[in-house]
């Protein structure tokens, strides 16, 4: 088992990474829980999967366990929500020292670390993501909340989980389709962050593809790192964090504009980075040959890179509506070469609308 | 004006205290604020009575206000309200640098708060208290949240304000018995933390009643000291804070059984600290001359002390509910002496009810 440990004064944690370790949850736990009570967020299908392995595992090490089912699906990730996972919390007396734990991907531990966030001001909450998505990216850093009808994450709060248990196991179970997308998350760390894992991805692509159970170990864990350094250097993303944010403008509105049925979030992110490494074409940090190595890096991992062909003012104005926005002129993160990073303010319409087109010309 | 600083590290922010600052409202924002959109979070009663003020300065200060008005009692702090309150920052289009205001009591700041701490992950806000009691209790400290059914603030989050503004003036048209309301928080300070101000109450009781305007000043300026120096020592109630929990939690349970009707909050609080008196009389750590002092006071300031006749056993059954037990076993605080504190672990359901039983033979 691989720890990683994330530095963050008061609200430090640590990452446990390792294969078939969720047989230990109980163990796990105990590490950071003071009381015996856990509440268990989770989804039907994941809770099929893994709920008994989990619970017992709880029961095991003396706690008291009560479970929250949610249904699966984006469109799920919001307030109606929230507001029944906090009524069983409720329900089940769950107290200032008890826990709630996420068993599932993104959206459980979105809505499960926003929920523990404002119940009673804020509860220990312990992470278990299932999804490659969850596991490199959305259970590390903090960041929880639900949708608006108007935009993604639109209500949220940073509240650091005690504890993030990532068994790479689960992947097995998961579907290529979230496989896949989970690894567009992880290209963002080598394009913004690390040359070398981008090398790394490169020569790997097949043994990824196929899921080699090293392979998936070591990228889950050198994308906590990169994470987890990001995070520490910029909790609240009043600066560095927002490079994390690599082609999430674009794709927020691509996801909205598909009513979140269209793409997966990873599948959004990576078009609007295609589409953000187009604007770093044009703006002189990105070389032709570097936008290409990008593309194919995508493809050999097996993820589409065909952007929509719908109205580019349309993808723009729903780009407006994303939290990143200043004074409606757009702050975005673009590639600066391959392994670092610029941010750029008051991007125009005019330019974002270039780069669409260009991303919209790829076959 | 009076300015009293909390130091919380980059939370810290400033109490401003005066007679008529209402008209500064513009310049003072400016004080912390760097963008220029403000949304103001009022009720119609309190809106109607200073919200054309507020705005006009705001807007001569060059901020673009759009208001969200919400209706006016206890019974709609709750997460109804909220959403609807979100969904006007969205449909106005707040960013993460814009601010919300609270523009009202204690129900209008808890609820405008805990919207900007969940808006966007969070965005600043100020508060501008208009009754006695938020004036002194509730805009200071950063606790914001709504009601459940099953609890009162059982949802809610830390979010210190980036400003406080007192109008002292606002008092003149706040009724007699939400003055009065206020003031038995204005006398928790006293009898947890400073004998000296007991005795300035003592002493001044009955211009107080009158609410005259220097002595309405000081016991805001003192009863704001008094709780910033305890919430700089402990932020997020981990310990010493919880002192300010003083007869909070019988109050809490009148309230709720009171469906929030029959009783203000500050006057279940001065019910539940009659019958925390008692349990401590009962512990030997306040004598009865101490208790009657106490009794007296609220009496010459106008506070009822008439203890309702309802079944102590409910009363204890509904305190359980409250968010400060720990295992089913009450943790209380309770007076030692007049100035001073104990905190109590672990109090059985016998002691509570008789306590209650001796508070409901006074007449």
């Amino acid at each position: 088992m691989r720890e990683i440990r994330v530095n963050l004064g008061r609200n430090s944690y640590s990452i446990l990474i390792g294969a078939g370790i969720l047989d230990k949850a109980g163990t796990l736990f105990r590490r950071v829980a003071a009381a015996n009570s856990v509440m268990l967020v989770s989804n039907p299908t994941v809770f099929g999967l893994y709920g008994k392995t989990v619970v017992e595992s709880l029961q095991e090490s003396g706690f008291k366990v009560t479970t929250a089912l949610m249904p699966d699906g984006e469109e799920y990730k919001n307030m109606d929500e929230v507001i029944k996972v906090l009524d069983r919390a409720v329900e089940a007396n769950l107290e200032r020292s008890s826990l709630i734990a996420a068993l599932g991907g993104g959206v459980v531990g979105d809505l499960a670390g926003f929920a523990a966030s404002i119940y009673q001001r804020g509860i220990d909450f312990i992470q278990i993501p299932t999804t490659l998505l969850a596991q490199v990216d959305s259970s590390v850093g903090g960041k929880v909340g639900v949708n608006h009808p108007q935009g993604k994450n639109l209500i949220g709060a940073f509240h650091q989980p005690a504890l993030v248990i990532i068994d790479s196991r689960t992947l097995a179970t998961l579907a290529d389709r979230e496989y896949r997308s989970g690894l567009g998350e992880v290209v963002k760390y080598g394009i913004i962050f690390d040359e070398d894992f981008f090398y790394y991805l490169e020569d790997n692509a097949v043994r990824i593809r196929e899921k080699d159970e090293t392979c998936i170990e070591y990228l889950i864990c050198r994308s906590c790192q990169i994470k987890s350094e990001i995070v520490e250097k910029d909790e609240k993303e009043s600066g560095l964090r927002s490079i994390l944010n690599l082609g999430h403008t674009f794709g927020h509105s691509l996801e909205k504009l598909g009513k979140y049925k269209v793409f997966r979030h990873g599948e959004a992110v990576v078009l609007g980075t295609v589409a953000a490494s187009y604007l770093a074409l044009d703006m002189g940090i990105l070389d032709q040959a570097e936008v290409k190595r990008i593309v194919d890096l995508y493809r050999s991992l097996g993820l589409p890179v065909q952007f929509p062909d719908w109205d580019p003012r349309e993808i723009y104005i729903g780009m407006l509506n994303d939290k990143k926005v200043l004074n409606q002129r757009l702050r975005l993160v673009l590639p600066r070469g391959i392994g670092n990073y610029a941010l750029i303010e008051g991007i125009g319409e005019k330019e974002i609308i270039a780069a669409i087109k260009k991303a919209q010309e790829i076959q």
